[in-house]
């Protein structure tokens, strides 16, 4: 029997010992678990970078049981809880909208209880370092067999708190989106899929060349050209593109995109096709 | 029979490979051991950074092995030690005060050795890597079932490396302190506690408003309340509290309270209650 | 017997979740390996700083199978490859000079194949993450037991790709040498070794006098001590050293180097015996 899964990804930092602490927890409680930290970088409070970093990276994970903590509610009544989702695995972490796209990409929610057992949580729970006094607790006590439904009270999935993600509006050759998570290479994520391109602009070949405009702290336009691959652009090259994961990404090949473009988290882009003229 | 837990902290970095390094000189002697990174980001050469964060993590880790590398002095004669403390953890690392106050934490010392047994490090020992020649070698040994004794001679702890870590003052109305570590949220923790607090000013609720003179490069007093919980001040609050360790702490609910005061390591601070009129 | 071992070594940063994807999917396909990090925060795009880090650490790792991935050609027709080295360990990555250092280091090279087998690699293989869908596979297949030649067909090893890592000029009383990396202390690594220097100088002793002169954005010349050790210098002492790794080196006690001369990767500097003068 393969060794039970725990993942982290938190924005405490790597320099502070507090992704260390829950480590730690998790490995006192359960110490035949797994333990794989996904990130502890996520950007201080940033629940949205969190949500997307989840929705990306779960999918290629085995089944297992998924802390997430970006709470900048700590010590306020937001509540605690787990949801199990329908591929089978639990997701930890704080009522924020955090853990909500992730568990719709694994499947689903099935059922979701508000961690209020105290036989799971530490014996003294601080008002603002949940993460080590609930949430670990709570996932290690699942990887050593304890029942979902031990862990507390059920709560009716409609009342968790839900994300406002960004969603593209398409028009009639014209493709809206914000720009929702800019990468450590500086490649900018936009809202939406190439399938919105298209439904936008029609069918778009490697090599059509585009208009992107942007509306930021100052307004501009600029040329680049679709791409199936990084392979098909010169280096230095701007380039649209689909990422990894499906979505719609504005990049330059071996260089910063959101340094060059001086692109941020929530700007606002069209995309047109390029004039010809 | 779970198993050995070794756990690092150092101020290598995680870009450099010094900290792999030394998980695979572990791995390599002590194929069983679970090994936990702590952080790998202490600010180089702060022992007193290294000192506070092992003091601020360990009480949560399973009983272990810890080695500890915040070494400027590598290379002179400063002593490479190993502390057994009275939980059953051995602390591993230099003479240079980064054990000790861990080791108070634990329980306090039951004995020290210096890690001069050949049989115990690399077979060649560089001027300025005893994390990988020394230090993990023997925390690995000891994970293999070395005994603490076969590592070296003992030494008396009284002649062990002390830090001078700042202590408040407690005056009649005031409470003097310097600020010890700004973490990644740039919440600012001051030598002291909460009882050193209300040992000067008398009982403090949730909401008394207090006023804290900073003498750094400029001086400056700021108001400010004092909270139970993050969740009694709202988004972008100064406020002070308890954090997670016990300590005493000011913070901007949301924000980075060392960057909106400009306060630093060491820079010193007074807390008096705000005049009411 | 022994957990199998795979290392990884990248650029994705520590912030994204690409790494982590990278263990899990070995993780999914190999339950009982042993990941190891080198390190995720390689330079964008910097293949040799990632050659250098592979060469530095794996003669400390026990044998296993180490995946690097720097990889701008991602998308292109380079060549995804395994190499079996003497030593018994097997290289992962593109063909874009990454391994080849390190391969020398552990003996040199075996066998080389291209990961050309559908079969070791995700079902599904994006133009962008090769990590995820190309290299963490072959390795954590590696691990459950899959033979080398089955990754894929054999290549010939003199159709490489190979990087071009500068060599140290040896003049009669002159060293001449690039930078070729900066570590995070500000420690600054030289091509060539102890012995080019005493090849160039004649032999030095501790304390001899030296003179760098820097051949960068501006020119100048400042005065050094050839140093045993970091603990012959004083601190805030520049120095010349043999680092940890045999690699010669310019440091500043306690304090950083490349800041303090910003030097820069593929600076060039001249080293000389100081006038006595």
């Amino acid at each position: 029997m393969p060794r039970p899964l725990v993942s982290l990804l938190t924005d405490f930092g790597d320099r502070d010992p507090s992704a260390a602490i829950c480590r730690a927890v998790i490995v006192g409680i359960a110490p035949d678990a797994r333990i794989l930290d996904i990130s502890h970088e996520v950007r201080k409070f940033a629940i949205r970078d969190g949500a997307l970093l989840l929705w990306s990276a779960l999918p290629w994970f085995p089944i297992g049981i998924h802390v997430g903590v970006v709470d900048p509610g700590v010590g306020t009544e937001r509540r605690p809880i787990a949801i199990r989702v329908e591929r089978g695995d639990v997701l930890v972490g704080p009522d924020n909208g955090l853990l909500l796209p992730a568990a719709t990409r694994l499947g689903g929610i099935v059922s979701v209880v508000e961690l209020a057992n105290p036989a799971f949580r530490l014996s003294v729970v601080s008002a603002s370092f949940h993460g080590r006094d609930i949430f670990s607790p709570a996932a290690a006590y699942l990887a050593t067999g304890v029942a979902f439904e031990d862990l507390g009270p059920s709560i009716d999935p409609s009342t968790l708190v839900d994300l406002r993600i960004p969603e593209p509006v398409v028009g009639d050759g014209v493709l809206e989106s914000a720009v929702v998570y800019v990468d450590t290479f500086g490649n900018v994520k936009l809202a939406g899929t190439p399938r919105d391109l298209e439904t936008a602009l029609g069918a778009v070949e490697s090599g059509q060349r585009l208009a992107l405009a942007i509306q930021a702290q100052s307004s501009r336009t600029v040329g680049l050209a679709w791409r199936g691959t990084f392979g098909d652009a010169a280096p230095g090259e701007l380039l649209a593109y689909e990422d990894s994961y499906g979505r719609l990404c504005v990049a330059v090949n071996q260089g910063d995109a959101g340094a060059t473009l001086d692109l941020h988290d929530d700007d606002r882009v069209t995309i047109r096709r390029a004039s010809t003229g």
